[in-house]
């Protein structure tokens, strides 16, 4: 099969912020001619699904701004700069949750967004769950909520869980469930 | 449980582009601080899930600019100003594709990015296939692939397949099948 690959002729860096970045580089298609891409550039991320011994999942509610309301997620965080993910998840749990978990496997990586935006998110399983304490970032406020999986499928029903890593994350534990791997 | 919504003070618009818009917001967070959000507007998009009559996924291979390679996704698109979500999905399984499909169901809808983007996406079900003609985009090169389930997910291990929404559909697929539902 021939390659699709798009060739950059040009490129504008519109933004360069805190969190992201936005560039528009002129391309070549494989026929030839010329079109635009508006690309975003994220560090990237991790997410966990966390369960607990009385087979809860682990989420925390939070206003995310970008969607206007509150949303039921699963525990998740930016990457530092050439952080380890499985460090990241660990950390991010911790912050968010006070949860230190002893037994850590990974689950999947996935691009959320590969029409625009390179983020990546590596998604972590974590067991065996310790109650430690709770450290937000400053500008970071959520608050811990525990569900079983009918009650996470209630959440995904209501829009209050609505976004892809955390139902992808649900879906993964009801796979493994039925396959007797949880 | 208290509101964590954080208003916007200010905000500034850094770009307007064909298809995603980038907006910088001064906000309250809940403890009367302040904070700035990054925050990317898109139209939304739609996803399909179509299974052929000889149990396959019908996926299609692209190259993805922001990825800087070549993936295998299930058929997707963006939704056209006040389109239905619906018809958005039969039109562009049928542009990427050339399938129409007589038999839809709605799966889920889910954001993204919603840590700095309103992408929200709808995926369907599509069964009862048919064979058309391919219509693509000027600007759109993409080739059809079908797989079996142990075929996707292999591809889910070599990362041709890498991004949330189409692994999101394979996990969903297997669910069914685990549960007779297809």
């Amino acid at each position: 099969m021939s390659s699709f690959e798009e060739k950059t002729l040009a490129k504008e860096t519109i933004y360069n912020g805190r969190i992201i970045d936005l560039e528009v580089h002129t391309v070549s298609l494989p026929n030839g001619k010329e079109s635009t891409r508006e690309l975003v550039f994220h560090p990237g991320a991790v997410a966990v699904l966390a369960i607990t011994d009385d087979d809860k999942i682990v989420t925390v509610r939070q206003y995310r701004k970008a969607l206007k309301k509150e949303v039921v997620e699963i525990p998740a965080g930016k990457l530092e700069p050439n952080e380890d993910p499985l460090l990241c998840a660990k950390r991010e749990l911790e912050e968010e949750t006070g949860i230190i978990a002893s037994t850590w496997s990974k689950l999947h990586s996935f691009y959320t967004s590969p029409g625009f935006a390179d983020e990546l998110v590596h998604v972590y399983l974590a067991e065996d769950l310790q109650e430690g304490s709770v450290n937000l970032d400053e500008d970071e406020f959520v608050s811990r909520e525990d569900y079983t999986l009918d009650e996470s499928k209630s959440l995904i029903d209501s829009l209050d869980i609505h976004d892809a890593k955390t139902i992808y994350a649900i879906l993964m534990w009801e796979l493994r469930k039925l396959k007797g791997q949880a």
